[in-house]
């Protein structure tokens, strides 16, 4: 269902993008004028044509007490109407006279010989797609002279860089707001140069789970897997990453964001490898799954972890056959939790009615965070916030018309007699354990209301983006231009289905087969992950990470003289 | 002249530092009471015995404007006290009662599936010096009931993360300050816990050296340099790094603190990688300069490259021969400059007196930073602040006494007369610039008081720990247990010998010859560093990668089979 990338927007977009300067420079110019535009369209009065647009880029700092620069990231918003990856710059759009100027630091010759220099305004303007370079000085201010009371100055310093000679009076939070929300409805649509970078982040990132393929034979440490993809980054001129590597085996590929990445291959059967660099700033989110078989790669140690590898590459790719411009991204969701229910219900570690496990939301115990998410500058890219939901106060009572059979019955009561002889006190609620019942009560209307299972964590931000309410929020339903992953997951956690699964009498525990899910703790976890642009047609994977299959084919072959760390 | 280490502290110390808990155990404790003891003997007040130290952890955090975590760092001062690498804790030292007690973020059951989950108190008692480990909570204060008006509390809170249950108003800056004080004169002795990190991350630094000497014949690109360096260290488990790694080829590596290192190396004639990881925080900070020679690896491409990287070598041989106790490291640093000025006239780059080029600090032109600092907790660790000089006003005059032959006189006088036709306006100062001009002066009186070159840049973060003045700063004599650095440097850096060197006509223009200068652009920069610890009798050198003829011979010999990104 791959299909022509050369124009993904389709006529029924009131705004034509083309980049603007010479091919290979970011259309900063173009982001302007669309901001601009977003901004009109949003603004109640007439008179806005002598607005102007303040933007600040991120500071260079050091570490708390300390003299080590920590790791510079540009502001992102900065980032959208420049192309300008250095520090302490300033971005000003005049919109009325179409206007974009770029104002770099002064050049500090007494740092030269320690960091080098930014660009100069010479060197600015060849590179980037704006009118006018100048540099910033105590003396000269990046507003117009004469600038009119009447004018509305748009501020975006969320670094708090904004240079001394613009009043901090013009920061108007309303009007920083209004700015947010129309970056970020633009940024929700890429442009061809942004597929682009994001397009060769994703060439990167493959190659660099390919080396790790090719050299899984001769490892016994997660650390190797680490060491191996950052060497091929770095190597390919993209050490910058969109997020910390994930290199998690066993236990660890079921901790979403496990990090440390330094435990013993022995006794795992799975390695969850969700690695991405960055090109120009924009990101790549990948993610591939590989058996840990020493007596023989490439091939999946156990039946168990065969079956769920197979299960969650189906529901991948079931969800990206869906994507298209005018579907509902949470109903495409919704199918990746069907299926999931479906898949463990066939392998018998859930039992039970599909349409109860469902409204229990008892899949979220294997399957605990969102299907995708936008990316871009941003891995986990902006969207146009929600509303907050209404939080309704209701009462907490167990589901009334549950069935269940008689076995299951009398061990629930017996539990609960345990339970409340153990823990008698901790019945009598406080005022704020109450509050925060009433929350998740809350959060479970919500959550019905557009069919989010209700133990989806509420701080999941994977949850926010893609699942608000579609008549205000029309990023929810997919348009060309936009890119998300598709990352369905099955993890065996022990903390969290023992703590909040098994362990509930009501809902979940008689809903879960605990002698069969014995048998699948040890495959950790399993996700599989692409970007995927929306297209007029359907959709293109800029993810050419080989999976599955092909995936376990090049681990059997291993790699003839490579590197091996 | 290696010494015994196992007690590397001399008799004449007061202060006694061994291990308190289980031998493999951070010493937190130890540090806690020296802490206290440097505090009480700076106290003036009788009545310290109820103070109580409280000291907070690094937070972790998204970047602004997302929500990915930025890289976390632990607040080196909480570090000190606990070994304790976890972000959102606290710790309180009661000195009357010798009791440590940390205090961690209590277990957020909702983010375990996310991140994992810190120590429970149980771990954090098992894993670290403590006498006791508690959870924070919104109702216990991590003081004890009953705080006693009278008694200090010494708040250190760099990262603004104090428990919400401890009241602002204890924190006092001039109490932070001293509590700031007495930790930074503590670490500057370091114990044989603290020395045996620092062995370590010297050991894999120095490793991952070697990993890149052995595949440079095969490299193209900077970038292969920092990645094989890299998946050395992340291999290692020691992906944190003290510092950005440094691989500058040619005239990157006369960038001092050059980080992009993605050139290639066509036409570069060495190549300096500075790259130093973190063992448990404690830094290693390790240079090696190697030549790029594709038709000959391992050997100088030029007589010119040759020359420098035997002075740089030479140079510091001799200034680690001079390291023992009671040594004035300043003393060492002015040897580095004399015999850099001395190799420079014997190549005829300088020409001239020496003593004049000496005092008028023109080798800063070519060796622009400080011989060494220390190293620690932080890869320019601390020591006490010297006090700032007073800055007296004084005349801008060139010196009266200085001899030049009559030809530069004539080129001089002509260059000054086109100089006031061109810039006439730019001699009439404005009152900002006679300001700044001002202070230069005062930083050369400075300067010539202790010896250190004037031109030796006033922000250089080399020049302040290890220069300041002995009867106020018992640093500035070397101790048993410090570790300094020795990196002396000979770098050809363009923008600031032509734009602040050869073209000044008084002071340092007739002391570089240029038509010699010429021929050693191409040389880019020559560093070498190693770190090294004071003993009782004298040093022993914690960086074991091989440089010189050693290192030339690994280069040469190139690995078999070794990794090649």
């Amino acid at each position: 269902m791959e299909s022509n990338l050369a124009h993904p927007y389709g006529s029924h977009l009131s705004i034509r993008l083309h980049v603007d300067g010479p091919v290979n420079k970011y259309p900063a110019k173009a982001h302007a004028r669309r901001v601009a535009d977003a901004l009109s369209s949003s603004s109640s009065s007439d008179s806005s044509s002598g607005d102007l647009i303040v933007v600040t880029a991120a500071k260079s700092r050091p570490w708390p007490d300390s003299d080590m620069p920590a790791p510079f990231r540009q502001a992102r918003s900065f980032y959208y109407l420049t192309g300008c990856d250095e520090p302490g710059c300033c971005v000003v759009y005049d919109i009325k006279h179409d206007k974009l100027t770029l104002w770099l630091p002064a050049i500090d010759q007494s740092r030269v010989v320690w960091t080098g220099r930014g660009s100069t305004v010479e060197e600015a303007l060849e590179k980037y797609d704006i009118d006018d370079a100048r540099y910033l000085s105590k003396s000269s201010s990046p507003l117009p002279r004469g600038l009119d009371h009447n004018e509305v100055v748009y501020i975006h310093d969320e670094h708090d860089s904004l240079p001394v000679t613009i009043p901090r009076s013009l920061k108007r939070p309303a009007l920083q707001n209004r700015l947010k929300q129309a970056m970020d409805a633009c940024r929700v649509i890429k442009d061809a140069h942004e597929i682009d970078l994001i397009r060769r982040a994703n060439q990167i990132s493959s190659d660099a789970h390919v080396a790790v393929f090719k050299s899984l034979h001769a490892f016994t440490n997660e650390a190797q897997v680490e060491a191996t993809y950052m060497a091929h980054c770095i190597a390919s001129h993209a050490k910058e990453q969109a997020y910390a590597p994930i290199a998690g085996s066993g236990p660890n590929g079921a901790t979403l964001h496990y990090g440390a990445n330094t435990a013993d291959l022995d006794g795992a059967e799975t390695l969850v490898l969700d690695a991405g660099c960055e090109v120009s700033c924009y990101a790549s989110d990948v993610t591939r799954t590989v058996p840990i078989n020493p007596s023989r790669p490439g091939t999946w140690p156990s039946p168990e972890s065969e079956q769920i590898y197979a299960l969650v590459e189906q529901i991948q790719e079931a969800c990206i056959a869906q994507l298209r411009p005018g579907k509902a991204f949470v109903e495409i969701d919704r199918l990746s939790r069907r299926m999931t229910i479906d898949g463990l219900l066939k392998l018998g570690i859930l039992k039970g009615d599909v349409e109860e496990i469902e409204l229990n939301g008892t899949v979220s115990g294997f399957f605990p965070h969102g299907l995708g998410h936008h990316v871009g500058l941003d891995v986990h890219d902006v969207s146009p916030a929600p509303h907050p939901p209404a939080i309704p106060r209701a009462p907490i009572s167990p589901m009334k018309d549950r069935k269940v059979d008689e076995s299951e019955e009398e061990i629930r009561l017996e539990e609960e007699d345990e339970r409340e002889e153990d823990d008698e006190h901790e019945w009598k609620l406080t005022e704020e354990e109450l509050e925060a019942e009433r929350e998740e009560i809350a959060m479970m209307v919500h959550a019905a209301q557009y069919r989010i299972p209700p133990s989806l964590p509420s701080w999941s931000f994977h949850t926010s983006p893609l699942f608000s309410r579609p008549p205000y929020d029309p990023t929810s339903l997919l348009r060309p231009g936009m890119v998300v992953t598709i990352e369905p997951g099955i993890y065996f956690n022990r903390a969290l289905l023992e703590q909040k699964y098994l362990s509930d009498p009501y809902y979940h525990g008689p809903l879960i087969d605990r002698a069969v899910l014995d048998r699948y703790w040890k495959v950790g976890g399993v996700r599989i992950e692409d970007d995927i642009l929306i297209t007029r047609d359907g959709y293109e994977n800029l993810t050419p990470a080989p999976k599955g299959r092909e995936m376990c084919g090049i681990i059997q072959r291993g790699g003839d003289g490579d590197c091996q760390i």
